[in-house]
């Protein structure tokens, strides 16, 4: 955390200084915005967050509650999205109250005694140790809690206006605020009065019967047919041995998801109740508490299950469905004008709740697209650059329905007709894209070709980059080099040094004369005038030897720039190996050296050799503005 | 975190049901309290922080600052210290803003040219790896914080009385609140204000210049020559390399201590300005700025140091100083009465600021009296446990004394005079004691005789519990045993199975049956009735065998006791050994098992053989009251 260098801050250093909207924000919901994102949930949170990053745009957010989240819906979070939180800011503090999953188990009847159920196998979470943060359960509310501590302490200080539905939405194409959207409030005095926003861009992420998306005009494909749980948050007796691990319970009366959840005492289980068609007009839907946990009883005989307190309960019905594009540019008009309006999150796909990723997919969904819109409105990029939102998150909504489906039959199969040892040997396989690893976006005008992947074979082109461990020159601190990427819309160009560095002449010190001094330098081509050097670039560098080895002095000034009104030095650009675990041997980076840059939502966007400066530079000109 | 058991907690879970005082909190300072701490430095803090779990006791704390502390004073937090707060819950938060110190580099004359500073030793700051626990460098004025917010959270929902100075203190010794002190307002409308409030107990955490020290009639021995140093906390540029390490830099021209500060930018220097008498009558503290920063120039020669902002200075003038007791019971009195009146912190001990020790052996001072109060308060405890604070604290602040000589000494030596090499030595030997470990105290009614240490080589009787990884049963989660201990005034008895447990017959289960259901048990003689079985003593069991290899239905009841409004059980209390570090061997626990009994502020108390039950029994009685 970097803080101080603008005078001295008393208090907590997590509340920066207010600037842009944030000096004077209007706290009433304006006529006119340049964001408007519609839908408080995971994916318009996550959204509204990162755009609180960029204080010169007008964001608000509404949702038709009329306040915080309280309970229910989502729990799973992913080590992605545990990831995602660390550059939020959060991670250790939800991690503290979360409850982690290290193992899970499976349970199905007794081959002699059918009736029964025992235990069956019982895998680690993260059996190869792909990510060094944790799976955690943890309600969806509190997820929403931080996303909203951090709007707060933005230099926008955005808190979400609650009590807004949206009723319609139009687009104009004219003026300068082409989208205008109908808003009716849903609580307090006013309710029922109307209100009118004109946006410049509007995010729907207003769930899985989105208005927004019926405005657009989007098609949902997918089965007609739905399955339906019964999902209970409950405290319980019971002398079920594994009732503080994730259990996957199969039985002759049915089908459990057992998932433990934050505090120590409280579980939740998700009661299969089977498939249910179009035709049954959510009939299901009638389904009883009492109902519930009688199934639930049966299907965990011979141990009990005595409720005494359910917190929250629902008949959840879902399908596969998936909408055909995630912007407004209909398939005829791709390529000749620009989107306005997008979706995100369930309002873009549903699916089963048992693989746990809706909150998760959906929060990534927001993440892609907001520092897209944030570049395009502070005049850093151009307005192509919001089409590969709908590219890129497409093809992940897609992946994940097709996992879904083949998960949700091989949960779902009565016993006999699945082998045990391959539902298990299945979670094992698929760990990857359980914990969010698998997205690999395509090359576009964000992500480069990977001509150049095999001088770091360990940070694939398109994926998320995997953090590693480093040493801090300046001050000897080991720490994790991912870690350091904070959401603050910034991207990040690292560049491992070759095994001459720093002496003159290597190149790594000929590399960085370029960036900062070169003519085609996109430090110089793309940066802010007025702005601080790392103001759109964060450059840091990687150098092979242990830190002592390094003297500070002999690292180039671009890695050590000046910084805020006092000029100070910036010390914390300059990492060296750690001898723990040295980063080029982990991730497999030439010895050689080479270029890795990260995306502000902390994707792969390419690998590029020391000395292809043309190249690099090209990259960055196909997403980003020459500045004056 | 355990949470939800009394249903369902929507919002933080860090934020506590309020109960007792908590739920009626009289805003205004009233005529009489239980305990009145005097002075929010970090010794009233901790206690108050300690006392608000104690939600029946009404404490309140008085500080004639008219609000939190903004800046400066004491910024080094020992490993101890951070132990200290993960039990008040926010060792991560602090240590996510603080500076971390790994290493320390000692800057000496070059031999050859003796005007120019060089580097010489660098060590590693924690070279055997004594904690788990980081050293940090954080403003006083953030520790204040985050156990204001721990307060605020707590079920009294505690707040500082800001603006009250103390001007008289008297003990009438009759009534249920035998002190009588007189407060003076400080600011705001009613400044000038007189304000009496009559106390049982009051604690002068009042810093160096203590009244409540002075009306006790305490005597305050020591050298009356007095160090003074230049402090200063600035923005600066400058071409001295380590600028972001801890150095000790010895020069021709004086010695600088230099203290990276958090933020990656801000530093403070201490200024060595020699020392000074009482004839001086306080000369040196016209020293300014300007002539700290000129002489900090020199001394960094051939470097140049340009301050850009100087957000704090002081000259600090300290000399050696300690009380001859900590409580108001005068030595022909011992054992004749109990105490009413105690000071703490800088009120009882003055010293050198180069160790880093002030804050934080005032913290174990309040953290050693807080829960001790608490007891006594809340019935649990006979008068004379109080006695123990002044007797174990005494000797902690002369080692203190004695350690700031030596250190002193060495670290002020002219070039020349001591060797460098030494004085890295020196450092390096004395890690134990510079991160807070060496404190152990002696037997007394909190303390048993080390009869029985060789069952629990690494627990020695005396000291800090020292923590070790686990794996908990329940949930499969690895985790630090000694950070399960909340600083919640609750015992903690640890015991470690033997190895044929948990199978009936076996030492632990013999243990647990006496322990829940014996005649003497400590658990059935002194847990308030009415209360959860382990609302006294918090008992937990460490199997010997892997996780997955013990079956919670074998364990005893005891280590699953029900809790809250639901019975529920707490499946928190069984741990098993971590492959990666087998808690048994790597503490030197003996095989047959043993009790290891842990204090409130987390010291070893004593350790016990399983089956040597009366020897407990009887250990507990000599400081718990038995309740009807
Ligand atoms: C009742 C319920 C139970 C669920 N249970 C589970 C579960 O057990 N497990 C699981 O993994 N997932 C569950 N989910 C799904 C999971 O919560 C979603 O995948 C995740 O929340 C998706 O995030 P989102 O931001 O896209 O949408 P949501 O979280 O649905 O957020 C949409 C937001 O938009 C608001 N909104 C909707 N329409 C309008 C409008 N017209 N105007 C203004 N605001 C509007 C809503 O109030 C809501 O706050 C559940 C969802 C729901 C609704
Ligand atoms: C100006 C200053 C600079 C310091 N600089 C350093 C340093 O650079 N490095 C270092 O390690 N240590 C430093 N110290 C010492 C370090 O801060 C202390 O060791 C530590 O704060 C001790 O904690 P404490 O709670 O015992 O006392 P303090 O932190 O001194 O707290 C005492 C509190 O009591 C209040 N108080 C005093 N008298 C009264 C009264 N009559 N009525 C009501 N309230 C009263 C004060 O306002 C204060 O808040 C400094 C101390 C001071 C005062």
């Amino acid at each position: 955390m970097q803080f101080h260098h603008h005078g001295y801050v008393s208090g907590d250093p997590r509340v920066q200084p207010a600037a842009g909207i944030g000096l004077d924000r209007p706290a009433e919901l304006p006529d006119e915005v340049d964001v408007l994102v519609v839908g408080a949930g995971p994916a318009g949170m996550i959204a509204a967050a990162q755009l609180s990053q960029f204080p010169e745009i007008h964001t608000r957010i509404v949702d038709r509650r009329d306040g915080r989240l309280a309970i229910g819906q989502a729990d799973g979070i992913q080590a992605r999205s545990v990831e995602t939180f660390q550059a939020f800011g959060f991670a250790g503090r939800i991690a503290e109250e979360a409850y982690r999953i290290t193992e899970m188990c499976f349970w199905h009847p007794d081959p002699a005694a059918p009736s029964r159920i025992v235990r069956g196998e019982r895998p680690p979470d993260d059996p190869a140790g792909i990510s060094e943060f944790p799976h955690l359960i943890v309600n969806q509310a509190r997820v929403l809690d931080y996303f909203a501590e951090f709007m707060a302490h933005s230099p926008s200080r955005r808190a979400p206006d609650y009590g807004y539905e949206l009723r319609g939405l139009e687009r104009t194409d004219d003026g300068d605020h082409p989208v205008t959207v109908t808003l009716v409030r849903t609580a307090g005095e006013r309710a029922g009065e109307e209100k009118v926003v004109r946006a410049r861009y509007v995010l729907g992420a207003d769930g899985a019967r989105s208005r927004v998306r019926e405005a657009m005009g989007c098609t949902m494909a997918g089965t007609s047919a739905m399955h339906a749980w019964g999902v209970m948050d409950v405290l319980a007796v019971t002398d079920f041995p594994d009732i503080r691990l994730k259990c996957a319970i199969s039985a002759e009366h049915g089908n459990i998801l057992l998932i433990p959840r934050e505090g120590g005492h409280l579980f939740r289980m998700y009661v299969d109740l089977g498939e249910v068609t179009p035709e049954d007009h959510h009939a299901i839907r009638a389904t009883t508490i009492d109902q519930i946990v009688a199934r639930a009883d049966a299907i965990l005989h011979p141990y009990t299950l005595d409720v005494k307190d359910v917190a929250w309960h629902s008949v959840y019905e879902v399908g596969h469905r998936l909408t055909d594009r995630f912007d407004d540019v209909l398939p005829d008009e791709v390529g000749t004008r620009s989107p306005r309006v997008f979706i995100a999150g369930d309002a873009c796909h549903t699916h089963s709740a048992k693989a746990g990723q809706g909150m998760n997919v959906s929060m990534q969904d927001g993440f892609n697209l907001a520092w897209k819109l944030g570049y395009v409105l502070s005049g850093r990029s151009p307005e192509s650059l919001l089409a590969t939102y709908s590219a890129e998150r497409q093809v992940v909504a897609q992946a994940l329905i097709d996992f879904d489906k083949q998960w949700s039959t091989l949960m779902a199969g009565r016993p006999g007709e699945v082998d045990p040892a391959e539902v298990a040997a299945f979670y094992v396989r698929t760990t990857e894209f359980l914990f969010g690893f698998m997205t690999q976006y395509a090359p576009s005008m964000v992500v480069a070709e990977p001509t150049h992947q095999a001088l770091a074979a360990g940070f694939p082109v398109g994926k998320r980059f995997r953090s590693v461990p480093v040493v801090r020159v300046a001050d000897a601190n080991p720490l994790h080099l991912g870690h350091q990427h904070r959401a603050d819309g910034r991207w990040r160009v690292y560049a491992f040094a070759d095994d001459g560095a720093p002496a003159p002449g290597s190149a790594l010190v000929r590399w960085a004369e370029w960036m900062a001094e070169g003519d085609d330098s996109p430090v110089r081509a793309h940066t802010p005038s007025g702005e601080a050097m790392d103001a759109l670039l964060d450059v840091k560098a990687v150098l092979q030897q242990g830190h002592a080895d390094v003297e500070l002095t002999d690292v180039p000034a671009l890695f050590q720039p000046r910084t805020g009104p006092f000029d100070l030095v910036d010390y914390e650009k300059v990492f060296a190996a750690d001898p723990a675990e040295d980063a080029f041997d982990a991730r497999g980076v030439d010895r050689g050296g080479c270029v890795v840059v990260v995306r502000p939502d902390q994707y792969v966007a390419g690998v590029f050799p020391l000395d292809a400066t043309a190249e690099l530079a090209a990259f960055f000109r196909q997403h980003l503005l020459v500045r004056g």
